[in-house]
């Protein structure tokens, strides 16, 4: 499925369910996921990732791609391969340049929608770029959203966000970080700074919160308090946000919960108002494979 | 490139040539070869692999698959996915099925051209399969091979083989594997057997021996008075033929050269007329990227 099918055949409906699907299956242990690997081309600033994994209804390959000194194509590109079950062939590649930022969108709103408060309305999302859209966009599905407070490092790039969730129904003010923080029932990062985005301490009893940023300020100190959540448990305690806390996880201190098994009520998610909850993302191939299989399907 | 297409250009010159540029890449320093990752279906017997490596003039993925319930199609398979090495993109995803078999036999001639005698006029195939014939038909192209001593175990699978080798010009004859190993210059084994096929004792003075089979009687005797020759060292000391000497060769005790050098001439091959040489091919993706490649160029 060339790029420009799967670019116009995908929804965030197609991908919350999909990708939900995906992240069920990682926590029941009916799916498997394997190393990912890091590889690059020639030039080593040149990055592809190799991930694979397989489900009762898919297996496959997710490669992705970072090219930093692409100019006037995306840095970024997904290419996502489907084996059949039955005989072991590739039986379809699916580009997912297009998809890749509503798949990732999908696992936060997936987890937004499981523990996220029913009554949230203020989401607070620190970036302006193309994924931050793609996250109002996924979790305005999952919640009635009131208003969408914007941290943006350079102003003209806030407006012209703001400008760009009008276009879609949504109502965005740009925010100082603290204010944003402390107002805020959802709050999503989607920068790739590598500056500290706000201090954990801004963040107040009942908030969720999907990806923190590395380098915040008190990021320790919130995630010893707070429920922590994520898709692959084996995975984000080593490459994921929870790298930092594995220590505490691994000897049971704090509690690390698959999203998956929240979603199918094997586990607990918010359990009062006052909860602050962190899911972390780390990317898994099953959550690629399901969307190609979702968009077949549709295109079937 | 579909599997009818690539199969319909692949031809042993072109694998041999691709292959041999891969082996130089491999051992240059100037490729890359990432970890292979195994995976598996659903069910874990039907088993994927997923390998990726980057050089100079390409960059990419090679999945490899075995189906073993498979009835009426091979168990076998291999995709191909080249990265454009500008832009990061997946450009080109070749179905390289029946191409494995010619990328395989092609790294066993490449070693064989730079480790057998010049003289060599005598192969002694081990198996009777699909393999076993392009092993004989791309080890033909490098040696004026006068005899093929056939080595099989069910007789009449060996008659269908002798006739196959006629349809292609070449001389085989049923042998047993004792009066085979004594006379051979050129010894191939190409059999999924787990059996012992030979006694390493039968091997004489001036063989080149390519894959010996993991539980040859008196394989570590060999070993250690063998010259070792392979086409990544690094792997073939993990999942190779040369894991069972991985001590003697860390410590020094037993060299182990990399193919691509002694192609370049940078390392020695063989030294006399007397040496054994023995070259395991633990199989590296540089190798299907070059052969994808070459037949992307003769298709333009």
């Amino acid at each position: 499925m060339s790029e420009e099918q799967s670019a116009s055949l995908i929804t965030h409906e197609i991908a919350y369910a999909a990708v939900r699907a995906a992240l069920i299956a990682a926590a029941s242990g009916q799916a498997h996921v394997f190393p990912a690997v890091i590889a690059h081309g020639s030039a080593p600033e040149n990055v592809f990732t190799v991930k694979s994994g397989s489900a009762p209804e898919f297996a496959g390959v997710r490669i992705g791609s970072y090219w930093p000194g692409n100019v006037d194509i995306p840095r970024h590109d997904t290419t996502v391969l489907l084996i059949d079950q039955r005989t072991g062939r590739v039986h379809a590649v699916v580009e997912s340049g297009a998809v890749n930022a509503y798949r990732t969108a999908a696992a936060d709103a997936d987890a937004a929608d499981a523990l996220a408060r029913p009554d949230a309305t203020t989401l607070a999302i620190f970036g302006t770029g193309h994924q931050a859209l793609h996250e109002c966009l996924a979790l305005s599905t999952i919640r009635p959203l009131e208003t969408i407070l914007v941290v943006a490092r350079t102003p003209g790039h806030g407006e012209h966000f703001v400008a760009a969730l009008a276009d879609h129904g949504l109502r965005g003010q740009l925010t100082p970080a603290e204010q944003a923080c402390r107002a805020a029932d959802i709050l999503v990062t989607a920068t790739t700074a590598t500056a500290p985005l706000f201090d954990a301490g801004w963040v107040t009893p009942g908030t969720h919160v999907a990806s923190m940023g590395s380098d915040t300020g008190g990021k320790q100190e919130l995630l010893r308090t707070a429920r922590l959540f994520c898709d692959l448990p084996s995975q984000s305690v080593v490459i994921g946000e929870f790298q930092h806390v594995a220590d505490l996880i691994a000897d049971g201190t704090v509690a690390l919960t698959a999203i998956g098994d929240v979603c199918t009520g094997a586990a607990a998610g918010r359990r009062s108002p006052e909860d602050v909850s962190v899911f972390d993302s780390s990317g898994i191939a099953l959550q690629d494979l399901a969307v190609a299989t979702a968009l077949l399907d549709v295109a079937a």
